[in-house]
């Protein structure tokens, strides 16, 4: 979104820009991690806390995880915490795709939901933020962009995949970009 | 602050800063408007919508001006609205702080608080953030940092002006930084 800030005092504009960028985002290879962590937990919840608590434990620093699932009712909310390895441990997204599409013929209850769950490891103190997005599970893939189940995932009140859609398009309504907006909010809050 | 997002997945670090950046300012400049922009209204909310009003209706632009008023409890809330143009219409502030502190010389109530009304104009609605910051005019300045008032304002629970204090320090407390806040928060919950 851009948005004019209607000021020709330099001091304010310079205040407000600082007040903007409080949130600075570090990668692993910011702070040379990298091992793999451990995503070992049967619940969304305990892997994004699981994450977490490697950062906070060796490197003792603030930071999130998150971990997100795709859950399908007709699938009791299979494939859920092991999306990512729904076909194997390759973390292969086409494969996962082809799975589910093969599982899922003949399935008239195509109801499915992303959730992702961002666990906060803040100057000692954890938060949890969840987002969902619903949706429902199409017969084939459409699209390109984004990744992961992208291509087969109808989020409701659209006729088209996450993967027809822009990162920004799919930000505003994503399960993933709900959870971030919480943490935004909660961030600038503090 | 710094925070790291416990993340090997690159679309998954995409997103999020594609999430974090949700929110571009645009400066006066950025739009080629260099006119000067009308204040005359007798409270800060008034001026905030002023401004915002020039640039809606001049460039059709979604937009967020603020204006900011020291309101000092001995002198009815003076300056107030007119806190910048105190010693005259320069906007110098070194002479508006000299006539404050001459006008306060003497006066045992020292308390004031900065006020800062922001006025958002987003998709044809209006939305209105206030920030306050409660604290003392001191006897005399102290401090290079900030501007405006900032040498002789010492917010509560400090022994220190706005002056003495980082841009990042001022912003955690100051009325701007609280009601930037607000508006930060609001736009991510859009």
């Amino acid at each position: 979104m851009k948005i004019v800030f209607a000021t020709h005092n330099r001091n304010k504009a310079e205040e407000v820009a600082a007040l903007l960028s409080q949130i600075e985002i570090l990668s692993l290879s910011d702070i040379n991690c990298h091992e793999d962590i451990p995503e070992t937990s049967e619940t969304l919840e305990g892997n994004a806390i699981l994450k977490a608590n490697h950062i906070t434990e060796n490197y003792k620093l603030n930071c999130f995880a998150d971990d997100t699932g795709l859950e399908v009712a007709a699938l009791d909310g299979a494939p859920g915490v092991y999306s990512a390895r729904y076909a194997g441990p390759d973390n292969d997204a086409s494969a996962n795709m082809e799975k589910l599409l093969s599982t899922m013929k003949g399935v008239d209850n195509r109801n499915a939901r992303f959730r992702t769950v961002i666990a906060l490891h803040i100057d000692g103190n954890q938060y949890l933020f969840e987002g969902v997005c619903e949706g429902i599970i199409l017969k084939k893939k459409s699209g390109t962009e984004g990744f992961g189940y992208d291509p087969i995932f109808q989020p409701k009140g659209y006729n088209r995949s996450f993967a027809e859609m822009s990162m920004e398009e799919k930000g505003k309504i994503s399960h993933r970009g709900i959870a971030v907006s919480k943490l935004i909010s909660f961030l600038n809050n503090l």
